[in-house]
């Protein structure tokens, strides 16, 4: 496999970074190709902006969906962009390394979804979900988080169920752009849990990762479920 | 009212900003005090990051929510934290004003609430939800988007229930430091609609801003339906 982590967490020696780096070695150590974007020590920009493009196709008034089909097709795109752009187009297998904060990604890594999932190669008017631009890759979210499960279990828990929470990031971005969403690998508690315990989901990580080609991915919509007005059919 | 409108748009001339234009002269209009955080034009730094504290309690290793503790109670905050928690204390409506940028907000808002939503005087140990240290005060987003409202209408639209896409903002974020939040105003299919139903929606918009004390907020937890360990109590 063709691997591209993109990790995002403000301090280089947290659980978090050292589940990257096991997931690194694993993947390597049974032939994958593994490329790392550590957002933080990248310093990427996070903010969408009109300085994203050199040249722009309205220079007075920013459109920033139609300016990324423009500077996809004129190649004026920021090479920070176009970097993550080659990234991920070379790679068929995305993992998100984060730790959950206010029940997403930390806004340096939604900044990487705000900037790098272009509209034109990797979306755009009836492309999208299974026929989105990267349909035929896999993705999977590996999250630390400080909740214990029974806090995210179902919707009567006292946070809701994790999978809605999930949401935007599996189903409107990465399911929206092509992915196959791996169900989360989910590190919880772990601020408050002893040394033995981070080695047991260092682990389960290294397990999950083996057993990567078992899994099936989340359900998510296919476009032929819905009319062409994206009304549900019947029986969808 | 004392108002404060956080308002993230890369486009001084959007569509966004005509509404969150509005909202200040409406407000200001019947007599309430408004403050304007509009974080493209402040330049809003939304990576959450060890520099975020002048003195570190544990400079070795960085743990942000502990940080934000520390700094608030040594007042070792970065002044543009500082200035947005000193506002935020201030008022007693907060309004949000965005796109929806793949599910929810703009990373530049995003790292407003991992930056400024800090970690002991907004929530800590069981002070969340109604416990949470801005209870008493009542926020509302107002965002504009490009989907109709038969896309996002319940859990058989192409992208499930709005409702559902908002949980990590409005439940897990507002409601967790204690807001009452009151429904969304959506501006549906903004890039692609005429100049006269954008004024139609300026005018809802203007009709639900003089009626706000009519709303009944959004359903959330509260703690006395959890035990101890927050699980959830029978009945609940």
């Amino acid at each position: 496999m063709k691997v591209l982590i993109v990790h995002a967490h403000p301090e280089p020696r947290s659980f978090c970074a050292a589940m990257k780096d096991m997931a690194v070695a694993e993947l390597r150590a049974r032939g994958d190709t593994v490329e790392v974007s550590d957002l933080y020590a990248m310093h990427f920009d996070p903010v969408a902006r009109g300085e994203d493009f050199r040249g722009r196709e309205n220079p007075d008034y920013l459109v920033y969906a139609m300016e990324q089909r423009h500077g996809w097709q004129a190649r004026t795109l920021a090479p920070d962009i176009l970097a993550e752009v080659e990234k991920l187009q070379w790679c068929d297998f995305l993992l998100l390394s984060f730790p959950m904060f206010w029940g997403g990604v930390p806004a340096i890594m939604k900044g990487w979804f705000d900037r790098v999932l272009l509209s034109g190669p990797f979306y755009g008017g009836k492309r999208f979900y299974d026929r989105g631009g990267l349909s035929g890759r896999r993705a999977m979210l590996a999250m630390t988080l400080g909740a214990r499960p029974h806090m995210l279990e179902d919707e009567r828990s006292v946070h809701g169920a994790l999978d809605t929470a999930l949401r935007p990031v599996q189903r409107m971005t990465l399911a929206y752009v092509g992915f196959a969403v791996l169900p989360p690998f989910v590190a919880w508690h772990v601020p408050y849990v002893t040394d033995e315990a981070r080695r047991a989901i260092l682990d389960d990580y290294r397990a999950r990762l083996r057993g990567l080609d078992a899994l099936a991915p989340l359900r998510f919509p296919r476009l032929d479920e819905f009319d062409d007005r994206l009304n549900p059919l019947a029986g969808g």
